[in-house]
């Protein structure tokens, strides 16, 4: 289970003026702060990015890459910006990413193709919903996979997110429960071995005050864990959810554990 | 999910007094304590109890009926005390338990017959100790279901328990992997729903502090209840953890969620 932070997001008001200001100090101290505290991978959600997307987006990349050495998933619905960003980029990325909406396949499969980035495939509709259960959701998967071998994406690129759903839904922990056998069955579905990415803080959008949003995100993590999700994407500035994280590793891991 | 308290045990100073001198007051207090805290059932673990058993788990069952309506589970590997602590229930008791080991088969089974109690059937081997992996297990329950089967205890009495192992153990983490793999697979093996219940405070035994026992069983309680574990026997004294136990039902329960 590999830790992907999603702390450093546009949303917040630090972050936001650093990117208009192109002042890469905020940006640094965020970055250096998720590896401390774990991270193992860092999200960069830029938004959308409708000014200066790819002076934007490649002033995030450099700025994250001057501070640590962690790979990068890029988070924006900008296909000016993700070009933008790809090129940026020390190593291999993740571009974050791609669903069954006509206009995202045709942007973003060749920017995956061209670059052989990794690539975070949402199990949506083709309008851009959530579907209602775990067989809409496998069916997105089917469909995505062949658009993605269309494309000469190798499978072996493709992480699958099966769009973990805010429990403040009318039918939230159903979907999370979709969301669970999803990830559990989906390489079987699909006849060969993919990788799979949960968005923890999903789960508590809307929740009503920090403690009822800790409990959850504690309560799901180690079904996600168990299930076999191979990334979370995470708030790794919570130290005790960095700690369930261990102890779920230590618990799934197979390997001689140590309370040590 | 039911939650069953472990903590009336004998093994607590208070516990083991209050039943030398056969005083109800602790016993009650203790009962009293864990039903405001939300045990839906009580388990009464005597331990051997080698002089007068009859008489103590007699005292044991008339203390908790005296002040709570729960459930009762009757915990001991004597057979004596078995019998006398299911006559004294009001309503039909769970014996904790039964396992391939000749003797307990022998005495166990005709009790269970006779009172129409639930039963734990352990999956331990007919040595008594405990199988090397979910295959060990899943052997273990065919026997147990065949002995019950040919005794005359219907497989709706049945409640199996795969035997949670202790992180200490050289491979506690695997045996605990294979400890959900059996909960989600055992009514399908054997053609027929049966009921499973898992002792989660077993898995920290000998863990260095209170913060490393209550961190792996904050992470494991979610494993248990998304593997559809149907009792959990547990300290119910510790808020967090019941508070674990609400999110892991909202989480699970498939209906309707909310903050509230």
């Amino acid at each position: 289970m590999i830790v992907v932070a999603d702390n450093l997001r546009i949303t917040l008001p630090a972050v936001q003026q650093a990117v208009e200001r192109l002042d890469p100090e905020p940006i640094r101290q965020m970055a250096n702060a998720c590896k401390a505290a774990g991270a193992q991978a860092m999200d960069i959600n830029s938004g959308p990015l409708t000014r200066n997307p790819a002076e934007k987006m490649t002033f995030l990349v450099h700025s994250v890459q001057a501070c640590v050495d962690l790979p990068l998933v890029l988070d924006t619905t900008n296909p000016d910006a993700m070009a933008a960003g790809l090129a940026a980029c020390n190593g291999r990325a993740t571009i974050n990413g791609v669903s069954l909406e006509p206009e995202k396949l045709q942007r973003i499969l060749p920017l995956a193709r061209q670059t052989d980035a990794d690539l975070v495939a949402y199990l949506l509709r083709p309008d851009g919903h959530v579907p209602a259960d775990a067989a809409g959701r496998m069916e997105a998967a089917v469909q995505l996979f062949a658009e993605c071998e269309k494309a000469g994406i190798a499978p072996e690129r493709l992480i699958f997110d099966p769009i973990v759903a805010p429990l403040t839904w009318q039918d939230g922990n159903r979907q999370n429960m979709a969301v669970l056998k999803t990830i559990r069955t989906l390489s079987d579905l699909l006849g060969v071995p993919v990788r799979t990415i949960a968005g923890l803080s999903n789960l508590t959008t809307g929740a009503p005050d920090a403690t009822a949003r800790k409990r959850y995100q504690h309560a799901f993590l180690p079904m996600l864990a168990d299930a076999g999700t191979d990334f979370i994407l995470m708030n790794v500035l919570d130290p005790d959810l960095m700690r369930t994280v261990e102890a779920c590793r230590n618990i799934t891991a197979g390997s001689v554990f140590s309370w040590q």
